[in-house]
């Protein structure tokens, strides 16, 4: 893992591919404002940028760039996919034929599910009952594989074939978005509520946010993680 | 099938579910621009609804909404979503078990690939291959779909259980767009280049984009379907 | 001012030209989480809307569409059209020439501003004051459009005499927006902090808005005017 | 002029003060498709790119950003901020007080406007004329910033003195987007259908463009500037 790349889950990965961002850029969007500028912060301007989250004012969050290369499971893919400022390029299931890699679950990460709609919590399950799902997951990946392998084999379309690939399935794709989108992206997908597995991804996100734009993370943690 | 349902594939649908669309708000959106407005269309206004469309003056298309509801294989959706103009509420395979239904193709639409990335092509296949593969796709589904009902059967939560589903499984989702989105969408999913299955559904949506904004189809179909 | 329309200022106006927009479109797009679907609403289906905005779940408030036609001041417009979540068409001074239509401030608009960066507010003045400004603004008023008219007569493009035409000048525009993004711009442009003349715009926007969604509304406004 | 800097009519300028930006990110965008990857540009890159503009294949210029810092008139950043794909924050009116700058036309960009709706031309005026709008402009920006100022000195608002000030005055603001918006913008308002005024700065903003992708930008030129 190199400083820039956070391994996820079994297999994948969040690398922060090319960045333009620092908590500079946010004060003199605001600045602008007055029509002055700075070339470096002090504590005035740490100020600032906490009273631009306060205020809710997100405009100035907006003139930076965090390109990632990210490896995950379909399933946490297409929720990630939903958030719509920001772009995307992504493996083609079409163009190219899927390698053999799909997310099983660690043992901690077996779960089940109780509660009520609106208020689902989750709870780990039995050595035996965490052990029986992985072993049935994997076979159930690997029947699937087996029969991805056989279509091709007999000259069915790449894109036909594909139907029978489980969600568990890895992909990846290049995001590139600015500070205020990925802040929203951290304030719903690292919250409590959402699945363990793409909050795994968030967090990893946000880490890697923090260390170009510290004081602008700070101003979100300290606002409760709600994006400006 | 009703007038706003067209069937498509095996087991899905779009469904126009609401509709504030016409050919007029496009000319009144063009003509604010002299400060004159219109009640009814004459053949100048249809001239101005060709004109706007050669010249790609994109934004009087903009002023009408179509809200459907589509039924459609995942792997179909995840191309869909990737569409950010526009608005999407789906099933969650996180709070509701998903049903036994899948798409398997019809025996003509088993195809092999043929050519080179950027120009790729399709072919049927023989008798005996197609129904190899339908047979083989099902099986393989079916096989995942035990194992679904199965991990949820021992409490395993729905969110973990989903990941051995596969992307030939149908969603649902609604979908509100304007019909300068719309034509976009169109244009590249209803496209020769486009995967089969979504380009089925991209007829659809433009079947019933063509009822409510006759004017503006026929200017979109005049150039080469190309968006504004 | 008929129903749909709501004068604003001396010249002003925000009319609602289309609108496909009820509570139930929230209820419907929300429950297709679960595959189920309402007729029509009843209180368990108001406690879904209040949980959702409670819970900052914003995509189900976008399967709507208001169409405003609106008249303002240019400097209204300015800040309006920053909101980028929407479709805009406007009166071009390009193309037609502009009437003479001012916006002067009423008496008891006339204001100065006390305080300090992040933390003004406004005061009135005395009626000497007050009448010394509005003389004075309809005077520099008079004078540019004088300008411009001469330029007109001597031949000068449209384009090129419009440069003496000041910010308080009437425009007019067709604006084309969701739920989600209407209260996202109530809530910046109604607020105290926002320059009184557009928060009358949005005072405007609010009523039309809660006239058809009322119950959306309702939980907007508990939530304290915060957008999902 | 340094060299991200061009000056741009009398006393506007766009400056290139942020970018992250090269082909290479094109490429790369695009082969994630196959799950591939460059680290440098060769002969077959290059062909991708323009494979990738005449297939109208947009998103994989989206993976960049330009931070520019603009000066121009408002009539020009009314047109600009009509262009919702990108970030804006400029100079307030209500928070700073505006200085004395306003944009007077070269003699010869004076211009009259020949033609029908559609199908405008400009052509120059004679001396004398031309003569007699500078002038006159100048006689009306000089009479409406002195009553700003006069109102200002009363102690009005500075939210309400701006209501006289005219169009031509300067503004600036931070405008960050990516290629291929950045593409759109330039198709539109480099084109000769667009004001004069913002053409010199779409071509200001292409220059700065083309340095930093010069492979994208000779496709986008031999594509006839159609952005993807």
């Amino acid at each position: 893992m190199s400083g820039d790349r956070i391994d996820v889950l079994d297999q994948g990965f969040v690398h922060l591919d090319g960045v333009l961002a620092d908590d500079l850029s946010v004060v003199n969007a605001a600045r602008v404002s007055f029509g002055t500028r700075r070339d470096e912060m002090d504590e005035r301007d740490a100020g600032l940028v906490r009273f631009l989250m306060r205020e809710r004012h997100g405009t100035p969050y907006e003139h930076n760039m965090f390109r990632f290369h990210v490896k995950c499971p379909l399933f946490v893919a297409r929720e990630w996919q939903r958030h719509r400022i920001g772009s995307y390029n992504e493996r083609s299931a079409r163009y190219s034929e899927m390698p053999d890699e799909f997310c099983v679950p660690a043992r901690e990460d077996v779960r089940t599910q109780v509660g009520r709609p609106g208020a689902y919590s989750f709870e780990p399950v039995d050595d035996d009952t965490a052990a029986y799902a992985r072993d049935a997951i994997e076979a159930s990946y690997r029947q699937a594989y087996g029969t991805y392998r056989a279509l091709l084999d007999r000259g069915i379309a790449k894109e036909v074939a594909r139907s029978v690939l489980p969600v568990g399935l890895y992909t990846e794709f290049f995001w590139s978005v600015n500070a205020r989108s990925l802040m929203h992206f951290v304030s719903l997908r690292a919250h409590p509520s959402a699945q363990l597995e793409i909050r795994r991804y968030a967090e990893a996100v946000e880490i890697l946010f923090a260390r170009h734009m510290p004081v602008t993370h700070e101003a979100f943690v300290a606002g409760g993680r709600v994006a400006p």
